[in-house]
């Protein structure tokens, strides 16, 4: 008779480590498919000739309104963003609300309305949904799954395995913008600020990016930040990724709300910015397209895949080196 | 300046009329398109010549274990049902988990376990999956949703709304074993008994009737049982929906303990049955390749569409006749 395998905590749910041994460990050994890949955000289903993409995601925030966004809105975007960063036209949605005993019926037809602006705006159809009523006081108001059907090409080919030693590392936008503001809208460090999550579609990126021929790889960098997705591509693919603090897009805004609370801005969530990994030699081309794109203005060309010893680190403005690990014991509130 | 639309009551997750208005009202009014059908179990795509299936479908019960399944058996048949009594073959599912912080990771796996080989069983593949942590005192334990992809025949046609007066309402068994067996699990009756839950695809069932040319509509009594499927059929095409109290399979077992604590078996939730309306002179075709399958001994020509007007009635043993009602206010607790 063991002990038991523990229990489950906030860390499980970070995006880190103990997520994923969990991931590994307890669902992905009874789930083992050749169509399932936990390290993919959208999985490629094996008919109409591979043209299928689908996604699924649950989204918890607090507070459920926010500046420049709401629980509503994320939903469609996280969702859309999964599809689209795995290369697909998101076309098919479907959300399931799971809404606690006592919840204003106006703040749910707010957050239904925003949801259906960001469906038009993203053309994309709810065509499925589901309600359950939770008895009051075992739920934390509203909780949104939402899962995603999209389109993609017959020949596409992204992932992590065509990563190579040379290749570059972009980010369409500033990061830690959706984290800080999530932190500030809690007022619960009596800080207030006019800081926007970036909550938005990334379709114009990734489409614009499936025209560059040297394309390996997109993520969109939501739980833990833009420093969880590159120790990911570090873990799978054996290189080390290093960015580049010179380069890396971050506001005043944020830097400044970060300095002063404590937070490292790589590993806040980001909801409207997609990661490309593009061979050297297109770097640049994809880095024009997509300055070139509304809300395009400070994309970056912000690390390198190298060789040597895995991991990731940051090479600071002094031209020192930070190492990034892997998120552990749970470092943030929780965000996303 | 109005007072607002009230709060959002468990009544609202019954299946009954306030659920009904809820997302016709708050959601549906947001998502207007072609393709979404509030009245369907799952969407049908405009896509791959109509051949894709979609649905989503948010599991909450209590206890998660129970005899008969588990939480994670009973996500897998639920969204296996919504898809096969669309006419289609499941293929593929999401699942999101939304756990709680302080969940034993063994109760998980043991779940995770159960979801393996239901999917086996049913011959659906895991393709994509989700994991959030909710802070304690945020969560009920465990909430699963899942989504389910299937595809049927492109020239498929099933929908309420080729029920015609005088077809036949048919059951592939016994009534209300789910929601009996999770209120005696619940002990808060004093009540054990050894009834199971009829947790189970119903994917041989579907297929069956899919051979039966007058097949009109399927569908899984789920939340609300049976009566509440009579009655959506009734409120979709104006026809009075007759069951026959003779010929409706109710086990002693369930009858027992209904009569004891005063629940009607025709409202309890079944998560392995399929009600079907085909043309009369299709009904004993179909009944008779129903019997011949394991685990539909008790199938039965339970009800009728008759013109007059609309409602629900069941005729009694003695020849009387009792209105069903659309649920309103809860009368059960929460099973499913």
């Amino acid at each position: 008779m063991g002990e038991g395998r523990g229990r489950v905590t906030l860390a499980h749910g970070n995006g880190g480590r103990l997520m994923r041994e969990l991931v590994r460990d307890v669902f992905a050994r009874q789930f083992a498919s050749s169509e399932l890949d936990i390290n993919a955000d959208a999985a490629r289903l094996s008919a109409f000739g591979g043209r299928l993409v689908f996604t699924t995601d649950s989204f918890i925030v607090d507070p459920l309104e926010f500046p420049g966004g709401d629980i509503g809105s994320l939903a469609v975007h996280g969702t859309v963003n999964d599809l689209a960063v795995s290369g697909a036209t998101p076309r098919w949605l479907s959300l399931s609300f799971l809404i606690e005993e006592g919840f204003e019926i106006d703040l749910l037809a707010r957050i239904a309305a925003s949801i259906g602006e960001a469906a038009t705006a993203c053309a994309v159809v709810i065509v499925a949904g589901d309600t359950k009523v939770l008895p009051r006081g075992h739920g934390g108001g509203l909780y949104i799954c939402a899962s995603g059907i999209g389109i993609c090409a017959q020949d596409l080919a992204l992932g992590m395995a065509n990563i190579r030693e040379g290749d570059c590392l972009l980010v369409n936008g500033s990061v830690g913008d959706h984290g800080t503001a999530i932190l500030l809208a809690r007022h619960e460090f009596g800080l207030r600020g006019d800081l926007l999550s970036d909550s938005a579609s990334v379709l114009p990126f990734t489409e614009a990016a499936l025209k560059i021929e040297g394309l390996r790889f997109m993520r969109d960098p939501t739980r833990g930040g833009i420093a969880t997705v590159a120790n990911e591509i570090s873990l799978e693919t054996g290189f080390r990724v290093v960015l580049d603090e010179k380069a890396l897009p971050i506001t005043e805004a944020v830097s400044g709300v970060c300095d002063m609370l404590g937070y490292d801005p790589l590993y806040l969530a980001c909801e409207g910015r997609v990661v490309a990994i593009v061979a050297a030699s297109q770097a640049r081309c994809l880095l024009a397209a997509w300055q070139s794109l509304p809300g395009g203005g400070l994309a970056a060309i912000a690390g390198r895949i190298e060789g040597g010893r895995r991991g990731v680190v940051l090479r600071t403005m002094l031209g020192g080196e930070r190492f990034l690990a892997e998120l552990e014991d749970d470092p943030l509130p929780r965000i996303c």
